[in-house]
């Protein structure tokens, strides 16, 4: 790792794992989102940035169980997502998607970016279809919103963008670019853009470091389940 | 801690963790709540009332993960909500809810207050949207009731009261204060207040100790899932 | 505990746990079944048969957090409730019930009863409350029902029988009495009787030893989520 | 085992446990699937190919607690499901089904079969009940269809077949022997069949290992849940 890299680990980790390597807290980080089914079946996919100039990805090898990262199951790569550790690992099919965020988010105005997560749960995967034709997912006056760094009242609205999913990554990253783009990251009224859903598929948020990104993960995701079931507890008094 | 406290760890607990410090017991705690989805994302906060006279409480401080409490993650504070420890550590934003609580309820008649609790759950964020318009939530016939300390028959209509949520802790506190006190807490024929709801936010609740506290969290949290699912339930009795 | 009993721990428990002590085993109980939520906030009670001429119960003691039971949570009781092992520990509310099958079941025609648990979940309490005016829930077709004892196909259905909840354990008993006694055990056409429910309150079930009557709480509760889901998904398929 | 075997715990299990035995595998997907709710009350069984000229099982004993299976609960049985290891231990009684899976899926032009699992889980219940009439589940366009082997894209159709439940083994496997093999296992515009269900009793998955068996039924059970909600989730939009 570089030196003078910001670490992925700082922040609101506490202070007895601060020397917890990079690694172990992906392998932690695992273990958790399996046991919570945010990653069952070898999906998902992790990573931490671990050098900025050039950039430089740490990133899950393709395919691996979640609930059992070993400490070979990472594959460093760069901007383009090209392995650059000799390794032979072959790196997840969405590397790109952990590239595009890693550079484009800081270039918009956004934090650094020092983790990136994706996780497929059952509930993001629900809400990102049935709301792919209003192209987001609306989370409005929710304390839970808070959690999201730069968010400091429920009174506000959080747009989750959602994409189509595609199994063209070249073709994803644009639209992803294109649109996250166009965001205008420089509005203070506006809340600050800290994930979005492929329709059918899951969630992508990142963080300055790992915690702030795994934070980011559990608040989308009991949003998502409170969206849905707020849905569902609508419907019944509508009946009842 | 002053002498001639009642500890705050006595109660339910079993005796081999009698001797379990209350930092402890909060870090246990928050374990726990995480694990069970009530905690995530760096809410929630909790305390324990560690003097009366004056009042003290030893709470959580801001933004930190529940999951991982260290010894270090606690302030002490006075009944105005100040920092008295000399640590440095901020509070959480909503200490003085914590402080309205350990006064407010014991002066209007309640037991003495040793642990405050507050959770963030999918249910009681949910309920608490939907039935805001009523200003409470009515839990009446359970057996599960019964937890609730001073109630000894499912025959009884708990009301937990909802409040519009507010990032304004004085007013807030204010609204809370007016209410708890114009409810008739000498009445023998309607059942304690143990417990509040700020509307798409949580729960605050309390015991006279950390373990009492715990358990009402359960409790309410029970019931608040119990309530949402039975009206799901008899909208789908309604269509079928 | 008498000679010539036969041991409430042999049955389906693994061999390495045989030497496993009845305390122990209840201890397990509680743990496992408050971290499902079958008994938060000192719900629930368990006992099992340590003594038949004259009957003799080890049951929890009041109040408990299930999920820390301790050595000394437990207390003997007689035939009638009634402490015998001097140690002023007062048992549950509920004993009188635990005394009622123990005697009736095997009085019946049924199986000799070694252990009895009872305990609160979400799903019995929602439904024991929606059909109580059927007074059972009928569970008609599953494989699982091949977990309770004696029932060796899915083409049978049970009838789970609900009970109005009462705070008066000799009414409640009696009622008990009553319908358990009408039914008829003898006729092998029927399936057995393995367990009952009170209304908005939670399940009585029991065993041959506590590894059967586990068994037998885990096969209830899962049908209980099955038969509630079932009919919200029906009710989905109505509309959609 | 037979010298040349391929192992059945080769695949996406880490290195670090490679050395791990069959047994110790089957053991730990137990405590998980039990811990999961898809193994309660002694449902659910799991066989290991072991051998393949002639074919070998070594298949969890009928009964078990599947939380805590010792290395004694399981049995070596033949093609034909009779035990051949002399242990005198009774085979689950659906040993049928998982010879037939072992034999029939690579005769197809399937890949080999190292490892089968069978469970009992909510959703598979009642999806496989109510949709019974239709032959089959339907799982279009989810990214998580990925995790089952050989599909590479969220754009396609798996369709589960569903089997009306039976206690006649010999006549279910018929029914099975003759729609499996009916479907077009050749042509490669189909994904492959890598499980079916049984109405009202649950899911028979499998794979070229236990981990990718243990991989399958996680992405079954995930889109079996997702299928379902997404029900739900769509009825309540249609009425709100």
């Amino acid at each position: 790792m570089p030196a003078a890299m910001p670490s992925p680990i700082s922040g609101v980790i506490p202070a007895a794992t601060e020397a917890t390597s990079v690694i172990d807290q992906l392998r932690s980080i695992g273990r958790e989102f399996h046991g919570r089914s945010w990653s069952l079946g070898t999906s998902s996919n992790y990573s931490a940035v671990v050098g900025r100039d050039p950039l430089e990805l740490l990133i899950t090898v393709s395919g691996k169980d979640k609930s059992a990262l070993g400490s070979d199951d990472f594959v460093r790569v760069d901007a383009t997502g090209r392995p650059i550790d000799g390794s032979g690992r072959k790196s997840s099919a969405e590397t790109l998607l952990h590239c595009l965020i890693a550079e484009l988010v800081p270039a918009l105005g956004g934090h650094p970016v020092g983790g990136i997560l994706h996780t497929h749960s059952v509930w993001s995967t629900i809400l990102s279809r049935a709301d792919l034709d209003r192209d987001c997912i609306r989370i409005e006056g929710y304390e839970m919103l808070k959690g999201l760094e730069g968010i400091g009242t429920h009174e506000t609205c959080v747009e989750v963008p959602i994409f189509a999913n595609s199994q063209d990554m070249q073709e994803l990253s644009g639209r992803i670019r294109e649109r996250l783009s166009a965001a205008d990251w420089g509005d203070p009224r506006r809340p600050p853009v800290h994930g979005f859903l492929l329709s059918g598929h899951g969630l992508y948020t990142w963080g300055r470091d790992l915690a702030e990104a795994r934070r980011h993960i559990e608040i989308h995701e009991f949003l998502f389940e409170v969206v849905a079931r707020q849905r569902m507890l609508a419907a019944a008094h509508t009946h009842s």
